[in-house]
């Protein structure tokens, strides 16, 4: 068996008027992130995450966000995407991690639906996608709220 | 065999009037980090990274930063239940390489040590701890030492 | 087969008067990266990456910038012999995927050279190595362009 290693980062900036879309889920906050689709941090970093582990470039090369069809696209249709990418390659996913820096709202809650609502958009086990809340203590950019970030990290394996 | 990737980020704040741990060991410094337990950034990282390989949620799922029970607690404690949770599944761990960013103190002399505690404390192969230490240039919160954080990525396997 | 996992994270200053190299290319920006040596800090990312997983430390361990030997040194030099120090433990590359955080320039169009570089200096196939290029959206150190980041997974094999 084969086994390749992906890992993601992505950042969006959080501005008010925006809705917050965080794992394929709707969360009730007073800001959402800014960007092209419906800038879904948690989503984004996935996507590269699997894209890099099967060396098929990034989520900019394949979904530029110059192009008219993907404006405020949902994210899940990306990832859908992604994935059918990675699997034309020939490669199945092993497991994902993922860690979503978010000062607030309180991400816990909501994790059971991000990863059901996941697994269904790729067709993988709830068992194989991982999610993880943490802050930055009120650090950085995400500590200041002017932002959420998200780390994946993938495997992906081929028979 | 079965092999599964995590991955986990933390960060604590640098204050006054604290012990600064790390790996779980005490290092000589004019601050420490702020945290309900040690504040063990490494550890914490470590714990993180081990769950999310196992699919069993994350630290403030464990052991939340609201209990009684964890105040001040030595971060080595956690990490030897996180690792008794991941060996539950029946999962054992592969190997694991730790960056922890701080401008200060230099971390490289204490790194052995560090090890040396980790492995006991998990029962498994210093061989498989890599414990590595960089800056980041006196940028951002980590560059100011407001904070440190820490990258912590692991394999675990099932025969 | 034994397969281990690294990771590396590093950071560089940008100011003018420098050069900018990332990923073993020269790249036209009106300011490059400060540091002791080249400071291409994709390739500083990947020795760490290299180095964490066969657990033989980290790139300040084995290329001090104090050492005057490293001074202005090409880091593709240090990728050279940090793919030999992990090749004298057994260990071969599976594969690697790296994360490059700059606003500017834009990086894209160059990642097909920074790969073909890579991969004639550590003597891989290039379908081993994925390079990606991402913003931090104008947030944090990297988005206000005071520095560029990397984060580079790698998996290691051994028969």
């Amino acid at each position: 068996m084969k086994v390749r290693v992906g890992f993601g980062f992505d950042v969006h900036a959080l501005v008010s008027g925006r809705e917050l879309w965080l794992g394929g889920v709707k969360l009730e906050h007073e800001k959402g992130l800014q960007g092209h689709s419906d800038a879904d941090v948690l989503l984004h970093a996935v996507c590269d995450a699997l894209l890099g582990a099967a060396n098929m470039r990034d989520i900019g090369f394949h979904f530029p966000d110059t192009a008219g069809e993907y404006k405020n696209i949902d994210s899940k249709i990306l990832l859908s995407r992604t994935i059918e990418l990675v699997r034309s390659k020939g490669y199945e996913l092993g497991n994902m991690d993922i860690t979503v820096c978010a000062e607030r709202p309180k991400l816990n809650p909501h994790i059971p639906a991000m990863k059901k609502a996941m697994a269904e958009v790729m067709k993988v086990d709830e068992e194989d996608i991982s999610i993880k809340a943490t802050t930055t203590e009120k650090l950085g950019f995400t500590g200041r709220e002017e932002g959420i970030s998200a780390y994946a990290t993938v495997l992906i394996t081929k028979e």
